[in-house]
């Protein structure tokens, strides 16, 4: 339900701030508090955001807020996060052409710019126990986390992927979610180039762990292997991995 | 807080289950509940179990469980969390001696086990959202993951792990208990030992990646792969790596 055009009597700001006050539709006026609620609850914990706060950094009066967001606080936090998480899927999308370990450095190179620019927010969402936990912020989740498996599987190109290829890309994107908080955690070291870099190398030894049992994966790894460049990542990889395990021949 | 020893006044069930009443220490009583608490949370969603379930389980009267639990079920959800989260504790208990890969697959076969013993309880407990989430029991499962990744640490063997050498290890118990989410929601599909092997294939391909740009992991990688029997997990691993991904000489 969206609130009626605003009527001045009700929608006036209080005197001081009616320099600053802007006629704007219903629909810019919803954009514009939505934006600044993405921003504070962006980079705070949920219980640290007001919806005063929210008013002034919108340039907005807290019953303005409120008539657009009867819901109040959890009204515009679901909201932020709906809007977030459009942002995020937008993050996966990719041309399925090209090497697929360059796509998928492009896309975690926007996810976790994502995650940089949203660092407190994210981790107040992710992490358990969340103030502002509802089944409709983890349907949300969910949601975005199907996204990106199913992205993913399209990028892999294999027609009906059984249940060791879906595992893997679930159990990647878990992990994916786990280093990002880890990261936000220890201040974002490393670089996020090395942990993007570290990411990619994880889905490819996952992948390739999983192609030695499963014979869909091991389709899938052979013809992404042919794709690959020489002084891509995978190439890098494959060519640090027997320096760095030494002699292994008695397992050979 | 613990109820004084049962007065006949206000213990004595009703009379129709005084037939099986027997008169019980107060830590043998609370155990007795706890343990009948313990197996309904761990075959029902919390909201499925009501304290008259445990009460009849237990072949105890409503008031007596109160009267031993005064928070109600929350109070006997903890406390059976509790017992649980001690019982999968002493699961990641192994003798830090032979082969890295049989110490990860013993340990992951309890693990399992465990799972496969509480299995809706374990959904519930860890899918987003849970009823009785408090910071209590987000605090008893992060306890949990804390001490899975410093026993793992332990048997590695390595003086100050690193960030990188962390971060894998921690990925990878988060890529664990995704994958036991996803084992219990396709109805404990792959057999648990194909789960098990997988999970240890994935240990030693994150590993794997993780040495190739990481002076620790990789000193850990060679330490451990020296003990490593040819037809063991990381050998059969090493053995099948090369048929599944064909022809990769332009990589090398």
């Amino acid at each position: 339900m969206r609130p009626a055009a605003e009527s001045p009597a009700t929608a006036r700001p209080p005197a001081a701030r009616r320099g600053s006050y802007r006629r704007l539709s219903v629909e810019a006026r919803r954009a514009e508090l939505l934006t600044a609620a993405l921003g504070l609850f962006a980079h705070r914990a949920p219980e640290d955001v007001s919806l005063d706060d929210v008013a002034l950094a919108a340039g907005a009066s807290r019953p303005l807020v409120y008539r657009y967001f009867p819901g109040g606080k959890q009204q515009l936090y679901e909201a932020a996060l709906r809007s977030a998480a459009d942002e995020l899927e937008r993050c996966f999308e990719e041309p399925r052409s090209g090497p697929l370990s360059g796509r998928l450095s492009r896309v975690l190179d926007r996810y976790l710019a994502f995650v940089d620019e949203h660092d407190a927010g994210f981790s107040a969402l992710l992490q358990s126990g969340s103030v502002v936990e509802t089944s409709r912020t983890n349907a949300i989740v969910d949601e975005v986390r199907r996204a990106a498996a199913e992205e993913i599987l399209l990028h892999l190109a294999v027609k009906g992927p059984g249940a060791r290829l879906r595992m893997m890309v679930r159990t990647w994107i878990t992990a994916v979610e786990a280093a990002s908080l880890i990261w936000l955690d220890e201040g974002k070291q490393p670089p996020v180039e090395e942990l993007r870099d570290w990411l990619v190398d994880q889905f490819v030894a996952m992948l390739t762990a999983t192609a030695t049992t499963d014979p869909q994966a091991a389709r899938v790894m052979r013809a992404a292997l042919i794709m690959e460049p020489a002084e891509g990542p995978v190439g890098r990889l494959a060519r640090r991995v027997v320096p760095a395990l030494g002699e292994a021949s008695h397992l050979l």
